[in-house]
């Protein structure tokens, strides 16, 4: 018997988080008869009284929001961050030891409306609109990286990804500290650096461009793959594929194509099943006041949880989390298939 | 302004991954508006006709279950992992190189139903019962260690934790490789013998014991506490407070009182939200055909979703995905809510 991937289980090895991954290709037959999600209804009108997030509406805090046009940023009204904490480092270690260590912590919240439209997602809104998203998050990263190390621009979409509003919009936390996934990123493209003289996620980029395998929407010069390492079903990692530390280097062409590849990777993902596609995203970029970020690359993770439709997830739980996170299908495969998808979007209603 | 652990956002160090996790106790307070989790119904018949599991009931796969009377394992019909996968190191690697790693993966994957009665969960079991699953668990941990590195013992409890049949079972999956989890405490474990000549969990658990801060349940032999560094709400980390490497190893009273203090934390569990609660659980001991495992410790860790009510959970999803875990109460604030609780299974109805 040889091997063959797409029958045989195997482990991949993300060389961002020193982790590995199992695929189980050969499992995807199994039948669910667990949970189901819920899916968002198709038509939300334009402007909905109710939403806090929507134009000229009250917010839970009590603020009402201005009659925005375009992206509409406002401090998180309960944040999981504050920009006056006391020193929290070692306040347990001094009695009890090693094993009851602590870190301050420090940082902002805020949110971000992509759109005034509450009707529309981030596929559905022109590239116009889109670039303007890239814009803000782009001012955001620039505006809070003079005060904190970290700004992590995230997007939780869907009812599954824990987002309790449809209103098309995302989040930004700033933060004093580096939080572990930034720090293991900084190691292995620092490593990289140091062993071969050049930048891992862009050698990345460039492999995955020349090979076509794993790749999902391309542009001159942005590549979204499903990547080699991949834990979510349907995961992606989008790429330049020309040096850039952050977001907010790049110029007014980049930004322009960057909205263009977006609205095609999110518009793929509303077409695997129909649905407003569940996931989190979000931007890595250099830490903003560290001394040596030369071997750093932008670049942003999508971690989809829908595994066979739109009402059927991937649960990481038993085995993923005690063990090792495990997935149904190939990178491969689920590449191929978003790849085959149109670009219109099924509901024919962008902008 | 002076830190007051409950009032302000910091970080804590888990010693076991090197991770750390962000906790903004002034959180709790927001609103929730988002998903709410369905739960499972109180009363299940002791048979269900329908049930996979139930005894003398026909499986997924087609085969007949025998009329058990004891905890019952058999091999999962639907795999992650095959026992005879051909090698699959570095079948990619040789002509993309080093970013396309890969490994081989044996194992294999078994279900254990714990009892015959589809009606109960762990807690409303007798001890007698829970300390027949201990058994079983020990025994499998014996059988399969003798061919693959890693045991890993678990249970999925609950729809939210991706388990979609209500008969109390759990699962095993062993593998040739030593899983990242498995990599990672066993690294830690190492380490802090060579630099302290210590086990870190018999003095972690010792430290805990005496302090009693976070302390759930409790026997002479036995702790269950929400570790310092819990990450879920409700996270516990159940250990021994005498040196031992694996599950097999344990005698007939430290099974006894093993089975009482399962008991009583599951209890507890189920009493904290009037609710059968979900998690995932599992146990950790010593790789099986590793040559040096003498900084090992036997230990199982507890990952239940609920947050605020049996419908709504804490997401660890766009911030926590992307950066870091967050948590919204402080882990001293969880386990004096769980120690408090009475060790009687709100149903009233255990064996
Ligand atoms: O094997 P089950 O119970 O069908 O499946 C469940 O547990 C597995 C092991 O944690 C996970 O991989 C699956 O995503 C989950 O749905
Ligand atoms: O801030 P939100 O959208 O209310 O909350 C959501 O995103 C946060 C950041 O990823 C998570 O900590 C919460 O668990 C999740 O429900």
């Amino acid at each position: 018997m040889s091997f063959d991937p797409k029958d045989h289980p195997h482990r991949r090895f993300n060389p961002l988080t020193g982790d590995w991954v199992l695929v189980s290709p050969h499992r995807a037959k199994r039948p669910w008869q667990g949970q189901q999600e819920k899916t968002a209804p198709d038509n939300r009108p334009a402007h909905d009284p109710k939403c806090y997030l929507c134009p000229r509406n009250e917010r839970i805090g009590g603020e009402k929001n201005p009659d925005y046009q375009k992206p509409y940023v406002f401090p998180n009204d309960f944040p999981a961050l504050l920009s006056d904490t006391p020193d929290a480092e070692g306040f347990c270690e001094k009695e009890r030891g090693e094993l009851f260590k602590s870190d301050s912590a420090r940082g902002t919240s805020r949110v971000i409306c992509f759109s005034p439209d509450h009707s529309k997602t981030l596929p559905q809104l022109s590239v116009e609109n889109i670039q303007l998203v890239v814009d803000t998050w782009a001012e955001q990263i620039n505006d809070l990286g003079r005060d904190y190390n970290w700004v992590q621009v995230f997007e939780n979409k869907g009812a599954a990804m824990g987002c309790s509003n449809p209103h098309p919009h995302g989040q930004i936390w700033a933060t004093s500290f580096l939080p572990n996934e930034a720090r293991k990123v900084d190691q292995s493209l620092k490593q990289w650096q140091e062993n071969k003289g050049s930048n891992l996620l862009l050698d990345y980029a460039l492999q995955e461009s020349a090979d076509g395998e794993r790749t999902v929407a391309e542009t001159e010069n942005w590549i979204a793959v499903v990547p080699w390492w991949a834990a979510w079903p349907f995961e992606t990692l989008l790429l330049p594929k020309f040096a850039v530390k952050h977001l907010p280097d790049l110029n007014d062409e980049q930004r322009n194509e960057l909205a263009v590849i977006l609205k095609q990777l999110t518009t793929r993902y509303d077409n695997l099943f129909n649905t407003s596609f569940p996931y989190s995203m979000g931007w890595h970029g250099a830490p903003r006041l560290q001394e040596n970020t030369d071997h750093w690359q932008l670049h942003a993770h999508f971690y989809p949880p829908l595994l066979r439709s739109a009402t059927v997830r991937k649960f990481m739980v038993g085995f993923e989390m005690l063990a090792e996170s495990q997935r149904d299908l190939t990178p491969e495969q689920a590449a191929e298939r978003l790849r085959n998808l149109p670009l219109e979007h099924y509901l024919n209603n962008s902008e």
